[in-house]
């Protein structure tokens, strides 16, 4: 069996549990970020790499400048997911000893503009050479206080789900260009209790049921609320990915609160309500519409 | 111009001093790992990515297993270099669609085995896709005491020079096989004053140079000294590499004392004084002999 027919998740799920991990490891393998617990230090350490690959991820017309910011913003956006503040990144860039250098100069230009968006040092650099595609591997290293992580793992029965922003349509533009909501989170898990979290890249359609899989719970979507880019369909919202908005589930009581102070907060940036989690129903989930098969808890 | 024309060292240099560092970072682009303080900790934090590639680090035909404990250990080798204690990796796979799964387990069970020799977790694992040839990047994050931090950069005029091991003939299966030399590193620290330190990836006749840039110093050595592995020659041992063995600058006056305590702590591993450190002067580099040119310092 090769790697197409597996898929990554069942890959990394064959490889990853037997692996041995020290107590202190707060979240491993299959969480947005690993989290672990530094001996005589108050926060969490947050670890993340994030690769992008020529033909891949970005394409030779892709400016070097946007394949940088993508590169650097990916894993940030992790961060994001874990409410936790990037602060150190290491650069690997794999690439032909033909790429011309000032390809290189601008890809470090976006790296650069990426990482002081958000106040994180670029403290190191590798370069090695491949007959094959450019790849650049950024590996992201922070802290998140203990009593504000957030992982895939917390939803509870009855919470609401929200998404930030508007799903669908990115792979335009968006990807390259897109700031990870590390503020926004960081604001969220300051003022409200938020169970589980993770940032939507590969689609909704395929991220929530990883949410709902982690949590043990089931789910129903209101697909007509689903916030739509314009132009796009509901099925590019559910399906296409790259949005790199937030997904998260708080306490029902707490949905009207937190609508009303976001909307004070961020008056430029949406955030809904599409659905709420659950303990898991085959019924339930055999209501959810047909076309988006996708979104079957599968158990 | 293209990446080969202009070579890593002098890339890196281009592209990294226009970095913004914060000042947490201690150490940052050019030397083996990232250093950084932690508010808060007492330790440092110590970061390093590594990637090996195939065709380039690795061929089709080296055996997964190794392919995971080089990959694993380089990045650990670094550590030693920095004296530092690994505790933490993720692991970023890329590699094509029809890679059979028997070899990522294969690459897996190398990997998993080279940690727990160090006690270091494999908190996190992602793989993309390529059309190119396979690329393992490891990035691993660890502590060190901040008063046994070590860098390239603390040579001291007539500093005697020191190697572990033995030099030379490393790729023929050594490569494959070594230990970095963590234990030795942090006994080192330990007990004696090490004022520069690195591993020997490029080779002594590449790395040597550098460790006396960093310390803006020059150096010589006797090339009648340098420990050579059965079978290697002087030029072997100074140009092949791979031999991830340490190179140290120590006090001359605690040389004796180190050669008579290292004999006893460690009687199976040869430590060998095979230079020293010095103010740069042109005559004396001159000395040097002919045929080892990579010996010159230049400035």
């Amino acid at each position: 069996m090769n790697l197409r027919d597996l898929g990554e998740d069942r890959l990394l799920s064959q490889l990853l549990p037997h692996l041995t991990l020290g107590k202190a490891v707060v979240a491993g393998p299959g969480d947005d970020c690993a989290v672990v617990a530094i001996r005589g230090l108050g926060e969490l350490l947050v670890l993340k790499t994030d690769c992008v690959v020529e033909a891949v991820h970005f394409s030779r017309r892709t400016k070097p400048f946007d394949v940088g910011w993508k590169a650097m913003m990916r894993p940030l956006s992790d961060f994001a997911a874990t409410s936790a503040v990037p602060q150190f990144v290491l650069v690997t860039v794999i690439a032909p000893e033909r790429t011309d250098v000032r390809w290189m100069k601008g890809l470090y230009r976006g790296l650069q503009r990426a990482s002081n968006r958000f106040d994180v040092s670029i403290v190191g650099g590798e370069t090695s050479s491949t007959s094959g595609p450019i790849a650049v591997s950024i590996a992201a290293a922070g802290f998140v206080e203990k009593e504000r992580w957030v992982s895939r793992r917390g939803g509870q029965p009855d919470d609401d789900l929200f998404v930030t922003g508007r799903l669908g349509g990115a792979l335009k533009q968006r990807h390259l260009r897109f700031v990870p909501r590390i503020v926004e989170s960081r604001w969220l898990t300051k003022n409200f209790s938020v169970h589980a979290m993770m940032d939507l890249s590969d689609g909704l359609g395929a991220d929530l049921p990883r949410l709902a899989r982690a949590s043990r719970l089931g789910y129903t979507v209101d697909v007509e609320s689903i916030p739509l880019t314009r132009g796009a369909t509901i099925n590019d919202a559910i399906t296409e990915g790259e949005d790199y908005e937030l997904l998260f589930a708080v306490s029902r009581r707490d949905s009207a609160r937190l609508m009303q102070r976001w909307r004070k907060k961020f008056p430029r940036l949406p955030l809904t309500r599409i659905g709420s989690l659950n303990r898991i129903s085959k019924i339930e989930n055999r209501k959810l519409p047909r076309g988006y098969t996708h979104f079957q808890q599968p158990r």
